[in-house]
């Protein structure tokens, strides 16, 4: 399904299906530009997060930094909850904007601006997003690190993922406006040890 | 400067100078395989890290996830010192050589294993690695996640980046032995707002 938006993009929604928690770190690891939405009180919004990692495979635990200036801040503090999304390329443009806005300058909500279509999540109430490669729904697991570093420890609960392709190609922020496009994929597997796999 | 190791790979060294800190999300955000040097009363040791995030400009503040059974945790605690190192794609066979071996096991320092060379840095005692296209000396800002995340928040305190080229080619973990190397790099800078560069 394509469909041009506000923003003059032509998005695609990924057919995705149900990924096991512990292997998340496949998408995330390599540390794309992700999208992360909200809810709470009628309420919902949208931003873009660069600075994230892993914490942990079981349970699937992420840290994100949401700046305490960003309106997600407020609402995933209060719903306790989030959806993490992984844009692939076709959403660079989106992505760009999404960054460079501030919701209370839009009449509608994010979604609606940027022609994305949320979808109804599994086990939280902030939206999936149709057309972003996966979306990680996410409850938040710690909250003791946001006064300090504005870091959110998420538990990814349930993982939806686009069921081709394997890899998706995705965007990676350098500072200045310069993003990394990610190249090729290579196994090493052979170099491993079996237990460091 | 060419010289082969015991690892079987052609390792070259960058000539680098001194990089602004609050620039080096530039090479860190992208989210590429790190090396994380280490010193302490006489031993030293080298680890492969995949799980790091920003977490500051100013201070520049790095996370990194350091697990409890590698020896790097006890030097690291212990010295308050470490140095992140950004390989380059020509080191993934020796990146992969060094997360899949223990210190233990070699007869001299995991430099000296696999050919590299190490030289002297600015502010701790923690060896630079002369093969790595940059070099971040940090000094540990906060050890108080450590016991529930194993996470080391670091501050730079120095940078050391290759001359050239401006952008390296670097490496991502996905696991299963699975990495995305770094493709192309593309501006968008003119979709930016001035505030959000």
């Amino acid at each position: 399904m394509r469909r041009p938006n506000a923003w003059e993009v032509s998005v695609k929604a990924y057919r995705k299906k149900s990924f096991p928690l512990d292997k998340i770190r496949r998408f995330l690891e390599p540390g794309p530009v992700v999208l992360i939405s909200s809810a709470h009180g009628g309420e919902r919004n949208l931003m873009t997060c660069g600075w994230h990692m892993m914490l942990g495979f079981e349970p699937a635990l992420v840290g994100c930094f949401i700046w305490d200036q960003n309106h997600t801040f407020d609402l995933v503090r209060r719903s306790r909850q989030a959806v993490i999304h992984l844009p692939a390329l076709d959403l660079l443009d989106t992505v760009i904007g999404i960054g460079n806005v501030h919701a209370p300058e839009l009449e509608g909500d994010k979604c609606d601006h940027f022609g994305l279509t949320p979808a109804r999540a599994k086990k939280v109430k902030a939206p999936l997003v149709a057309e972003c490669y996966a979306n990680f729904e996410c409850k938040l697991a710690d909250a003791k690190l946001v006064n300090r570093y504005s870091l959110f420890v998420f538990e990814v609960v349930y993982a939806h993922v686009a069921a081709s392709p394997k890899y998706p190609t995705t965007v990676h922020y350098r500072g200045d406006g310069v993003f990394m496009i990610s190249g090729r994929n290579v196994s090493r597997r052979s170099r491993f040890r079996p237990e460091m796999l």
